[in-house]
């Protein structure tokens, strides 16, 4: 029934989850290690923990099923902006002619923390850790400036300093997250910089090199090695980021009970997986344990860069410039460079190693979508639901409606749940070029991924070695 | 006693108001009429049933001191995002040295509005009546553009064609804003316009003139003539408008009532007026009542456009092109072009004559601050708070922090209560020339002030005749 005052789900602070899930000890078929790049074998703790904080490693290859959110963290989810509200999307459903309740769209807002997506979920545990253990700084890539942003809110406040390499295409294309990050006190670099010898190198030649993920990511796993009290952030991909998301699950698990009601598909928007695993892994997890059998799990990527719909499950590294580690995944080919799409949260070569196991075991499935019907889909939640979408969210706004609508055809019953993972206040250049009819689509032809995975720099990895 | 998972008071959707709190029969001096223009003398309800939606006439002067919400629109504020949440400001609190609870810090954040500001909860209630009345668009004009967005998403949600004069520097400055009403599916037009008598006037010798508020409240006055299923919204100063935003406050009540406090002095930044009386109306009626006799109540404005602390009480035009009604408030003089601070919402020479009338017999009072300073202050908020505010809002965070700071050397308990109007995400440049040192104050010097108020084109209005 059509309840406006019960159309947002709201839960207290003090309802933040008390643990994370794990999923590690219920996939169908082990997790991959990480591979020391320097060996082919896997990377040993030791190697880990001179990157990344210790309990972030520790968590990577833990077992343990349920791993307890330690309380001074829930405080600081609690404060700022956890749990986050779960929408009855009745402005959508009334717009796509499914009023009544055969088909309820449900979305997890993750808009509203203070810079605008899910990032600071991990972000904050991040800097949690890392102030536990004792150090004064991490530093991190960032694209778009959506991790960029939320680790540095989540660094100052828990008193760490923030370093932020930040591409630099995107660096003069978004002053907006380049000030906010600053307003946070993060350093933020324009990479390729001068200030690492895997910068240099670049910066030297052209110091107007528009930069890469690839070459960001080495200049910060570079930086990090500086001193003992430096550590690297990451913002999605490993195991510990989607654990640190599944916060995001957790709550809606407890909302979606609240009003009686069990999801049918599941929906997120994929780049590394993490606000997709986020919202959807507590929900896999009963469908591997025969409490939701028939639930669908659908990743949704850009056709401009489809790593899971059209790329291969295989070694590969994760950073472009081979200084990683390898993981075990589907991809695209490392050299691959995709499209200016705006959705530049979702221009990652490979995914989440977790992501691919479920794909593999058919426990989820990807689809893709071209921009301009995404933009479109954007527009269209807009209208009727009032907030306007990241592009990227805006993946999985389209798939929702093309599931609402099939369900509609077939006259079934579906409770359909996505994850809005940000706003698009800081991407509205997308919406403009869609309005003005300058948006591009970018269908990435075939070849171009067969020559990224013929690379002569593919790893090979001889698992027998294990 | 801090306790981070109770530091943000949330009330349920089905908690929204059900009565707006209208301050006519309770405050001390009686109100003044608006006034004719033509012939100096009150405007009769007929002139403005031609100009606004008739429901919202009628509340203009109303005597019942509660004004029922209607249910359907308590749905729609329900559905999208009130009540508003009501924040403990911890962090803040930390950073001032004044941990404990001897001096407590809340503010109510309206930016979790669709459009990031208190905006919409007056355009949803003018959408609301304007669509039961039978209308098919409404008609606005706006600067910056907060007032824009909000009235766009408004009669987007209620099926009602929207038009938005824009002053054409904001509409070349912030795209994002355009794009967003465009996304809404308003008609945004660049003011001065070739499409009203008004604008043409301007247009046609420059069609780059810059524009200002008084030519985009005349051409959107002129439009909203056109025919008989237009009118005119305002977006601040009239009382109806003031009435839909105590929603803010009624709220606050509420909630601070769930944590057993009552404040002792309630903040908010002036423009027109709108969220500052939002706000604070509720507790005025309380301190009128004897319930709250010693609150205090301090509006702050930008020393750049100080229309209350530094106008004069008297009649004037709202418009600086005076064909809109003529109101009886503190003035800088309709002709004042106030400085191009970040704070665009704040630029209006006069101020809603309820706060004129409060002030006079000092229910309230009104201060005022620097650009850099609040500013600075915005930049603290962010950093301790995590959200960073819009430089309108930034100036209630500058009073809210000067009064803790008092308060802690005077070793007194205090609560204090701000409104957090809106965020910054669309005013970033302002925190970026603050970073690099651009930022520029503008005192405004007295002779400008003397000059303003000297016009000769200020009205006499011969109260006699009422």
């Amino acid at each position: 029934m059509v309840d406006y005052f019960n159309s947002r789900i709201l839960l207290q602070p003090n309802e933040v989850p008390k643990e994370w899930i794990n999923i590690l000890p219920d996939l169908p078929s082990p997790m991959t290690p990480l591979v020391n790049p320097m060996d082919g074998k896997p990377a040993p703790p030791e190697l880990a923990f001179a990157i990344f904080p210790k309990e972030c490693v520790l968590q990577e290859v833990s077992q343990e099923p349920l791993i307890p959110i330690p309380n001074e963290l829930r405080e600081i989810y609690a404060k700022t902006y956890r749990p986050s509200p779960l929408h009855r999307a009745l402005g959508l459903e009334k717009e796509l002619g499914i009023e009544g309740d055969n088909i309820q769209i449900y979305y997890k807002n993750e808009s509203y923390s203070p810079t605008g997506s899910h990032k600071p979920n991990t972000a904050l545990a991040q800097a949690y850790y890392a102030k536990r253990d004792g150090l004064e700084e991490l530093v991190t890539e960032t694209g778009a400036g959506q991790w960029g942003s939320g680790l540095s809110f989540g660094c100052n406040l828990f008193g760490l300093n923030c370093t932020v390499y930040m591409v630099r295409a995107s660096f003069i294309q978004k002053p907006g997250r380049k000030i906010l990050m600053r307003a946070y006190d993060a350093e933020v670099h324009a990479s390729p910089s001068r200030f690492t010898e895997s910068g240099k190198m670049f910066f030297e030649k052209d110091p107007e090199h528009p930069g890469s993920l690839g070459i960001a990511i080495s200049e910060a796993v570079e930086h990090s090695m500086r001193s003992d009290k430096i550590r690297y952030s990451l913002g999605s991909v490993v195991n510990f980021v989607l654990l640190h998301q599944t916060i995001v699950g957790q709550e809606a698990k407890i909302q979606l009970n609240k009003v009686g009601v069990k999801p049918d598909i599941v929906i997120g928007c994929m780049g590394g997986g993490s606000n997709f695993a986020g919202l959807m892994l507590p929900f896999a997890r009963d469908k591997l344990h025969g409490i939701l059998p028939d639930l669908e799990i659908i990743g949704v990527e850009p056709r401009a860069c489809p790593s899971v719909c059209k790329g291969q499950y295989r070694w590969d590294f994760g950073d472009t410039s081979m200084k990683g580690p390898i993981a075990k995944m589907h991809t695209l080919g490392h050299t691959f460079i995709p499209s200016p799409i705006h959705a530049g949260g979702l221009r990652y070569h490979g995914i989440a190693p977790i992501v691919s196991i479920l794909t593999n075991n058919k426990v989820m499935s990807a689809t893709m979508h071209h921009q301009t019907e995404v933009i479109a889909s954007g527009i269209r939640f807009a209208k009727c639901e009032g907030i306007i979408p990241a592009p990227e969210t805006a993946h999985a706004v389209k798939e929702t409606i093309d599931q609402a609508l099939k369900a509609k055809e077939n006259n079934e019953k579906k409770v359909i749940l996505f994850n809005f993972s940000g706003h698009g206040y800081f991407d509205l250049l997308a919406y403009k070029e869609y309005m003005t009819g300058d948006l591009e689509d970018y269908e990435l032809p075939a070849e171009d991924i067969e020559k990224a995975l013929a690379s002569p720099e593919m790893p090979n990895i001889d698992e027998s070695q294990f």
